[in-house]
């Protein structure tokens, strides 16, 4: 599979797994999804800052698909490597070694991102 | 791999990496086991009620596969549609926006046990 | 301190500091609060089970004000000693020994609010 | 107590531990102190982000004194109220409901903080 | 209070709610209880391997009840300040700094047993 | 693929991603993944006990790299069949149900080393 078929991959399962979980009556669970879109608004802390919080609450919790899409809106956001590789430090050495294979697959997901040449296909609503 | 064979792998690995497991001399890894599987017994709460503490308990520390087995345990012992997304509503609420990963994959398990059209192929004695 | 007044300034800083966050400008943070009150409300499933829901999650997760919010929430919905226990099983099989500690805790606040011979004060509205 | 005296004696006891752990001969320990000190120092992100993402993970992984400590590097660093729960905005909707606890002692520390009309007594050389 | 007191102060708390705990009816939680304690008893690993496993085990999952508990088993059981500070190291580098506010409260901890020039006053019958 | 295969895809991975991450200019990142190395390295604790306590602090904040890392340095430091299910067993306790399946993946895991008959191919300088 290729790199570009692989974060696609990806991207697809999101989408359509919030659309399924949207598409019930609960309306707790809507609100939730609706909320954590709201919540990486630009107001008074920037885009990039907002995205780069969520990717470090992300890593020092430890969840690969939750890191993968702060990535991508990261960079989408005008992040750079140097910038991310700080946040990453401020991850690792909060939340330890435990973090480092989390970071090998992120970084993983940067290099392909980066490989492709073009912004990351991520949904325009965001959830998580 | 059809939906039937990816749950089927799901159930082989458990029931067979169990069984070597159980096959050691360890007396408190086996006894441990043993209470896991004596924990979900109806009581004062029934076997629905326990099965359902199970998944949120599994969901908000987030770990994939023993939300597939307690939503298969809770289907088993008929749990609804909506019942299912009250309780996926308070691992959400409870747990964050770093539960929504887990909450997708479990979506997609239960869509897979109900487009099966029969009961999922569960162990009978658990072990998470 | 007598056991009243400790379950009383319990409750005062809890109320206290949900007036004080919640009289801030910040929307996503009074949403959350508001879904988190909404999560609780009896639906497919009841106010006691979800109360339970609440509780287990709070264990495993390990935090002793919300176990102590939802034991006085169980309590009032009418959850019995026998039914407590079977969750604090529960909570104590998927969590692990590092539980204990907060059992421990947990049943003694629910010591004491039983030793009171009345409900417990808790807000109307729940905040976690 | 004052609240002057309690945000002292809670950087009096981070300061004199941290001698105590950095009296022993342990290498390591102490190489960690220091790259957590350094963690922070402003490079390709400003000092006020870094202690922001700093604040964020420790909101997620709730630990009290560790909150408690980036919201007065973070104060130190010309962070706003409104900034500061948009940062806990991020954290409470990632991390969930669990979170609250930490907001309300987080908040209560910076009203405190504020209300002392100066700037906090904490240390230069952080550690954690 | 005394340091003496304080570390019976925390026996005491223990002991009285773990009594309290064994008093139920509920087999699941005597049982966990029984094993929690057999768990420790030296096997293929000696008494000191197993207390030092628990005690970074109870560290990186940061809970100070159960790093004192395991502080004492492990000075009871013949560690040395130096063996003391290598688990150390090891839960501090893969828990992260997060862990450093528990590192601090259980060196001081272990500086009060210390202190007493006795053994600690730990159950004989642990309970975590 | 083969078993061999399966571990050296495991390995070369981690190689591959370390080198890439160690190429930046990131120092607080290096000089982390320096220090992880350091911390394993024996002194007053045998190597073997320290990679038992890597291994235990992996399991309880599952992570199954890191458990697979770690299992690969026990094995190769002389760890025994007996002692490894005794690090489990404290695991299992510690952690609680949530572990049962990073253990089956663990225990498959040093099947597959033990079933190769010979020593795992794990980089020489180990970051987690």
């Amino acid at each position: 599979m290729s790199e570009t078929d692989r974060i696609k991959e990806f991207t697809d399962f999101r989408l359509r797994m919030n659309e399924r979980i949207l598409s019930e009556e609960n309306q707790v669970v809507r609100r939730f999804f609706a909320l954590d879109t709201q919540t990486y608004r630009p107001g008074a802390l920037s885009l990039q800052t907002k995205e780069l919080l969520g990717l470090v609450a992300s890593m020092v919790l430890r969840c690969d698909d939750c890191i993968s899409y702060h990535i991508a809106q990261c960079k989408e956001a005008g992040v750079t490597r140097a910038e991310f590789f700080e946040a990453f430090s401020v991850a690792l050495v909060v939340g330890g070694s435990i973090v480092i294979p989390h970071l090998r697959r992120g970084v993983d997901f940067l290099d392909r991102l980066e490989g492709q040449g073009v912004h990351a296909e991520v949904p325009e609503h965001k959830h998580d």
